[in-house]
């Protein structure tokens, strides 16, 4: 039997795109003699659809979209994945399912296990499957899953439920797990860990399709793989690309198998963040990028990404010097817009600053400047961004870094302006390794960029290290707050200073204001800020 | 048997507050001789506390407060709502429970029946609870439910469980029901109903606990109640204020019941907005608000709206006339701040305004004007806004009402910052509503506010109406779409022109990058933008 698997890209509610991409792969996969050809879990609406799926008429242009390709494929037996209405009495209005279809008719599994953790919230849609049937199929029996319904298998099982236990008993010849399991640094050897231990548990072969492509800050980086009844991983499919691949259960696993190690950290998070500002740009419609460029290190590997992701000619950049601003930043920033080729362009921010100051200073006469004249500086500059942004149809790339937006170092309706946060996820002490992957081959980013201290330029002399700790110390401390959820207690007790702990965690709460207001950031860690951690604003927890 | 209900305001994460409040509380009911004084869900910690319940220190912190409280409450009975670990090795790590306290000891009450829609995200949290038992207490058995579990008597149920059925085959005398749901204009009404449903169906007394005040964006309206057997609202506590009262089972139905009628909509939404503006100050320990006066109905109305939350003296207002602001605009901002009795200033825009069209002018020159300079300007108000918030310590109130959030009709980093959003749901119609309602005794908004076209006055003679649909049709179709989420083959059925009908949906979803980054909006309706409305932004559904 030769299973094609398609991992492809898709644009949530653009029925039509997907539906022309869906039947033009399965008519592909056909006159390669494929005997069955498998899509990613919600491939037909993408995902995730949110709550889009309130809507009748969007569940409606689903079915219509599976109609039209249950006709077009006729020929071809396809596996695909799409909401289904729940026509019982009882229970939510939808179930999160795997459609077969083939010679016209229609045949769906349901997914057991909703994931409501995370960047997740299918229990808000779905009603949980509560029976199990294979798929009969050409003499084959097909336990098909639904991504989640197979990651039920720790000591501490999260579901009481476990599908697998009762697909089993009819005793299928391999398992699919349709899915839309979103990029983390360490989310693929996490994920081949949990099929394995399945195909462990179970001894059959699978066949698991993921997406690939970026859904705002949800990235997807494919990885689709066939893993062998002896659980190894035989095949795998690119990360971040789109792409078909056919594999023979008879013959294929005798075969040499060809998988390539897993890429580095910073080889991961870097094809993420370029697939990530591709992707909502294309979706978007829009082809070029505008950023402030202050010759520090954020801007620049935003920067040196987007130059990749979008060519070097589609990013603009802006260099807005004030009266604090380096000779050396001035001269960093055009070395890397000339490094990469990209058109830049200086505008003064002092005339502007000064106008300011002068409207202000009937109400603000005699108060001694503080982090409001710092904040006039940034806002201005956010605002020439957006003016430029808006007169040539640009979207603006947010440059601010994980640790920052965590502590609220930025300001609000200044830097912290854009369409896309590319580097939102990405600690600073990251943003320094990830700069020198990127710098691996050749100086693109400027080594002084990478090498001298890191500074707002605000006002004289200013470091970052002035108010904030160091960032191995600060990052470290906000790791174990955010990713590891922590409390103080705890990361008091692991040797960090108590003072400092205290004061970084009440400026992560304090801030959470802030953060509501960010653009999305692009997802690359297991805790990002955005959909994934949903926090009170008026709180007062660690304050 | 004399119940005490505590209707409080909480504090999430507070817990030093929340557990000094629910002890005084438990204190004055006993002084009172209560049998029992009963505390609302999730009292201990407050609610929403979000993903403070992922934290391990956050949960340790919620025990503490319940080990105190009970230390403080041996001698008077309480119930109250908590997070409680589930102590199994399976499901999530929590349960949402009600706990009974006495003499030392603690029985506990899990909630079965977890929203997870709109605002709710209860399954993300807790895992539902199985096995019901009634309460036994001094010669009487309780049912102890919480919220939701209550809300499942449809004869299309949401949840395949019926707690109450479990709980009934006890012969309970009575139902407790601690809640926290969140006002909305039509909730007071929705909830009467189900919970009379619920005596209806069961035949015995029922005594419901909610919170009152507000977090963040979602505000809980009280209104707890004792309902008779005979299905009767015999005691109402008011809206909006926090209470106690101690209700005799044996004596007091036999008294006459004196439950007001529910107040009308707009008297419903102009009091949750008042103590939406006072609770988030109150609770973030500001005092004092600012806003840009422009002599248009938003601003107008949300600075009567925080005069009467904060005190008109604590209310800043700041007129930005640029040189397409009317005369009468000015004079009608003047006339409110000087009704009201509010600090004013006025600091005009134009020198900013050519400021920054001199510093673009190289980039620029040859561009026709557009809404670039008409952003320019909005941007120029935020910003002084915001330096003004950020030299005195006020907090920026945003006016933007849920007409112009809905179609994108306000400028990103102008006109649409804030730390709160005011009137972001409140549909302009509904906005004109109720500024006649607050001006029902004497004219608090100049009348001349209320009856001259909308405008943004961002260009000569501009009127809304030029760019958008009449209000009266636009809110139709709006409320059509967001409230009802009816598709556009519905809204178009129902007579609307079809053109106008596809080009607000257009409007709506291109929008959700705008609405993404703004300030959280205080909730009055079914629907809000904000945490209960989730959307893709890079999408392409009825664009």
């Amino acid at each position: 039997m030769k299973i094609a698997l398609a991992q492809l890209n898709y644009h949530i509610g653009n029925f039509e795109a997907n539906t022309q991409k869906i039947i033009r792969t399965a008519q592909d996969a056909a006159k390669q003699h494929a005997d069955l050809v498998i899509f990613a879990e919600m491939a037909v609406c993408g995902y995730p659809p949110r709550d889009f799926l309130e809507f009748d008429d969007f569940i409606t242009r689903t079915e219509q979209a599976i109609a039209e390709i249950a006709e077009s494929c006729f020929d071809i037996p396809v596996i695909l994945g799409a909401p289904v209405r729940n026509t019982g009495s009882k229970g939510k209005a939808l179930y999160n399912a795997a459609i077969f279809l083939h010679e016209g008719k229609q045949q769906i599994f349901r997914k057991a296990l909703l994931p409501d953790y995370d960047v997740f919230d299918e229990y808000r849609y779905f009603e949980p499957a509560q029976a199990f049937d294979c798929l009969s199929f050409k003499g084959k029996k097909v336990a098909v899953t639904i991504c989640e319904d197979l990651w039920n298998i720790s000591e501490n099982p999260l579901y009481f439920n476990q599908p697998m236990e009762s697909l089993i008993l009819e005793k299928p010849d391999f398992i699919v797990n349709i899915a839309a399991s979103p990029f983390d640094y360490r989310q693929a050897a996490v994920r081949e860990e949990v099929l394995q231990n399945n195909v462990r548990k179970y001894k059959i072969p699978l066949i698991y399709v993921n997406h690939v492509g970026a859904q705002t800050e949800l990235l997807f980086d494919g990885g689709s793989m066939v893993i062998s009844e002896n659980a190894e991983v035989h095949k795998r499919m690119d990360f971040f690309k789109e792409g078909l691949t056919i594999f023979n259960l008879e013959t294929d696993f005798s075969k040499p198998k060809s998988v390539l190690e897993l890429p580095s950290k910073m080889e991961l998070i870097h094809q993420a963040l370029v697939m990530g500002i591709r992707n909502y740009f294309e979706k978007l419609g829009f082809k070029k990028a505008i950023l402030g460029l202050s010759g520090g290190l954020d801007s620049a590997l935003t920067m040196a990404l987007a130059a990749e992701a979008l060519g070097a000619e589609n990013v603009f950049a802006v260099l807005m010097p004030s009266q604090f601003s380096s000779d050396h930043s001035i001269k960093d920033a055009v070395d890397l817009a000339k490094n990469l080729g990209s058109p830049y362009e200086t505008i003064a921010i002092e005339p502007l600053y000064k106008s300011f100051k002068t409207q202000l200073e009937p109400l603000f006469s005699g108060k001694p400047d503080d982090v409001t004249e710092e904040n006039i500086q940034a806002r201005a500059r956010g605002l020439l961004l957006m003016a430029i942004s808006n007169k040539f149809g640009y979207i603006l790339l947010n440059t601010s870094n994980k640790s920052e937006a965590a502590v609220g170092y930025g300001t609000l309706y200044g830097d912290m302006n854009g369409g896309i946060s590319v580097l939102g996820d990405v600690y600073k002490t990251e943003a320094f390794e990830l700069a020198r992957h990127i710098n691996k081959d050749r100086e693109i980013i400027p080594e002084n960029t990478i090498v001298k201290p890191p500074s707002a330029e605000l006002r004289p002399v200013q470091k970052d290290s002035d108010s904030l700790p160091d960032y191995a110390i600060l990052d470290a401390i906000l790791y174990a707050y955010i990713e590891q959820r922590k409390g103080p207690e705890t990361i008091i007790g692991e040797g960090f200073d108590e003072k400092t702990v205290r004061r970084v965690l009440r400026l992560v709460n304090q801030n959470e204001y802030k953060r509501h207001q960010t653009p999305p950031i692009l997802r690359v860690s297991p805790k990002a800020f955005g959909m994934g951690r949903k926090m009170p604003i008026v709180a007062k927890y660690l304050i």
